[in-house]
């Protein structure tokens, strides 16, 4: 039991007023909860396949029914408008509707076979049967941009039920009263679908005291976290200092570069100037794609490229940003660069109308200037970019090479620049986990082709997404089986059950 | 350079006489040998699959080609018998068979395709395509108890050749002369695929601190180890120190429990103790998948296995251990067992006849005495085991739910065990990586359904194996392309290349 139960308060984004109270959960609390995920654990493994998919669509069902004071408390709470929260819920929706389409099709269960082989000489083969099978309870980090999509009921949640896993959620503070309804809608569908409430629990609190303890809690078998880099590696820390270490996918931080190649600047720089700020200050720039980093070869369509991006950095109106906290450290970064003795201002946003609203930032520097300090490539979180002018193709690569891991690469090209794009392709490669063409990164679909990660520090572990269908993978691991009798076997590797499932027999499509 | 240059020998495993010396390499060349990875990965990366394929079977001719000369060679160093060493050498080259296939098949590729979806409302779908692509250089650590088939050209150098990575060796210390002439081996495959010398490099040289700067060199992505707990433990713990950490594959220990079930040992205990032996004393017990702990619950056919066991092992030869170190270590760990005051010694093979001859152990002791003492659970390497008597299936299974994780859990069973085995399965599914009915662990197929993997600590991630097809993805991550020309996408993702490859399209197998 708590003897002392802290309480926090749901904040309003734009005025900073507080509302609605909610009793912090203790550590007792997490233990409780990591109980109940381990003993449902069995259970909601051994669901089938259509079982699970429905439970899958119920939650979204159920997130539907709340109807629009789920859409209103998300605005109160993050300060986004209601066009991307309705959006927000939509991709949530079909986000629950592709894993229950994914797990009904099973190629995630990985199904191969190699069969017996009686009469090989000098021994005999056994009969090899493999599947993944889920980790285990796997705790969930809600991120505060996205209070819907990559929250109570996001990717990871998604993700790691439809693997198999229970799931205890840490509520972002940011968005509590968000966080509570989602969270009562999936105890709904968990109840409608018959199943144990260990599958589903969310716990809440202020401070970093809870989710430390439940990423150390031994029943905790993997971690899926979005924020910022400092957050990201302290969890890393503390699951790899556990006696039994777990994966954890931490979704950390990016600056996304764009970058603007000769031929398409020199047709279309005053058109690109302008798309680029649409996406740069899109949602107040709170995307972990947002394109904090412009990369282009002096030359022709560059002036037009930063006139245009700079009117329209003028004329973009100041945002309310996601907490009071988040907009202090935006603040703080752009202050950073605005007072760096090597880097340009270039533009503003419109002034802020509300205490805590953000205003964008353009600013621009040289290669040697951007190579001299690695805190030129730092996210600042929101509304700001910094373009790096380059003489030439060579101090490109070279700055391209020296970046961090990132979760996209852009580049903006028109036909003549293909030969270009294909000689820095190997580079972005190596540094992302998407690369776009003339497009800009703030879109990720949610579909079965998005990676949604990339090299260290954009993420914590390179080999995973945390969007997309292949997200389910990070919840899983392979067991093979060996000479069992089919009435021993699990059914899926039965003949009769794999038969219905993609296969590999002996390492042929079956 | 290197001022001084260490020296170090080839031992004969039976006798402990040095004979060929081999120069240490440096801390220097460690640099040398990653900047020459770094250089030919791009290279390497983008050759075709055929390519890629016919150089790993040429690398299993270059090895067929050295004859005779490297059976004795491994003999001497190792202490293993020719038969053992030639079925080692036809597995290490089958396996490079093996992943050739895969290579040429190219599930390994991963490619997704969500075709552009350009009237889609309110937004059009961009068209994505993913492909999976090499980390980079890998460091692979060889595995002193399989000269060949984990060592040098191995499991985890197969793999990560296959993946597209170069690799650098670390050869093990207890066999340079068997390594150095796979190694030149490899070295012709490279010359004569016409590959840059980078693809592939051995180091070789006493003591921890060549392997400790390989694992901290920036530009190796990934380290494959096989070996003890601590070794394994040590690099996993200098990798994630890295300022960019990397993925650690440690295969590192395992006591493999074997369950004997009622009516299987009802029915047939004595055959179980003779069988049991065979795979206990196989290879003087060096295996990673050595069974060293035996559960049963009390009751009919029991002492028949006991008896069976106990005669097999004092009938059997003591047999020349892989290094002093190991046999040294084997000793204590007998030694330990049998003065534990809660074991009893059942057994124990012929007396030695040369220096470094392990003797097989057999103990017992009960569930109470095991569960209150984890030492009884660490593997001891060699041929010794520890029979658990449990007094009921409940006591059974805490004993296997307190179990750490590990490489293989089997189950002895007739017709009638089946509803116990099938109440066992979930238990074991969580504590291992293969599980197996009426085998041994000892025998690990080379094939696409194996499992030789586990969770913690019998490896250091249970999402991965180390043996089998399946053992490529260990070295790729995920990138996905958004909108990118066909001229400038990967030859693998474009319209002609995609359609010879495994695929899904919009998520169904195309």
């Amino acid at each position: 039991m708590n003897a002392q139960i802290a309480q926090f308060h749901s904040i309003d984004a734009r005025t900073g007023e507080a509302s609605q109270a909610f009793d912090a959960h203790g550590i007792d609390d997490v233990a409780a909860a990591c109980a109940a995920a381990d003993a449902a654990f069995e259970a909601y493994r051994h669901t089938g396949r259509e079982e699970r998919a429905a439970f899958l669509e119920r939650i979204g069902a159920e997130i539907v029914a709340i109807g629009d004071t789920l859409i209103e408390t998300a605005m109160r709470e993050s300060g986004l408008p209601r066009a991307r929260l309705e959006g927000e819920r939509g991709r949530t929706v079909g986000q629950l509707k592709m894993f229950a389409d994914v797990v009904r099709r099973g190629e995630w269960l990985g199904v191969r076979i190699d069969p017996a082989l009686p009469d090989r000489q000098p021994l005999p083969r056994p009969d090899l049967r493999l599947r993944m099978i889920p980790l285990g309870p796997v705790a969930v980090f809600g991120a505060s941009n996205f209070p819907l999509a990559f929250s109570t009921a996001g990717g990871d949640t998604a993700a790691a039920l439809a693997a198999g896993c229970p799931v205890v959620v840490k509520g972002h503070p940011a968005h509590p009263a968000t966080g509570a309804l989602v969270a009562d809608a999936i105890r709904r569908a968990v109840e409608a679908s018959g199943l144990p409430a260990g599958v589903f629990q969310h716990l809440v609190g202020p401070g970093n005291e809870l989710g430390s303890a439940l990423v150390q809690d031994p029943r905790i078998a993997a971690v899926g976290f979005t924020g910022s880099r400092a957050g990201g590696l302290a969890l890393l820390r503390l699951a790899q200092n556990r006696p039994v270490p777990i994966p954890v996918y931490a979704e950390m931080s990016s600056v996304n570069p764009v970058v603007l190649l000769p031929h398409a600047l020199a047709s279309r720089g005053a058109a690109l100037g302008s798309a680029f700020v649409a996406s740069l200050t899109m949602g107040a720039g709170q995307f972990c794609t947002n394109p904090g980093l412009v990369l282009a070869i002096e030359g022709d369509g560059l002036d037009a490229f930063v006139a245009a991006a700079a009117g329209a950095v003028q004329e973009s109106a100041a945002s309310t940003m996601l907490t009071p906290a988040i907009h202090a450290a935006y603040d703080k970064g752009v202050a950073a660069l605005a007072q760096h003795d090597r880097v340009e201002t270039v533009a503003r946003g419109c002034a802020a109308t509300a205490p805590h609203d953000g205003t964008a930032a353009f600013f621009a520097t040289t290669a040697d200037a951007y190579l001299a300090d690695a805190a030129l490539g730092h996210e600042v979180f929101g509304a700001a970019s910094v373009l790096v002018r380059c003489r030439d193709e060579a101090e490109l690569g070279r700055l391209l090479a020296a970046a961090e891991g990132q979760l996209t690469a852009t580049l903006q090209m028109d036909a003549e620049d293909e030969p270009l794009a294909a000689r820095l392709l190997p580079i972005l490669e190596r540094k992302a986990g998407r690369i776009l063409a003339n497009g800009w990164p703030t879109g990720v679909e949610v579909t079965h082709a998005m990676v949604h990660g990339g090299p260290y520090p954009a993420t914590s572990d390179s080999r995973t997404t945390s969007v997309g269908s292949l997200a389910i993978d990070r919840f899983l691991r392979p067991v093979s089986y060996q000479n069992l009798s089919q009435s021993v076997l699990p059914a899926d590797l039965r003949d009769t059950g794999a038969a219905d499932l993609p296969r590999l027999i002996d390492g042929k499509r079956a």
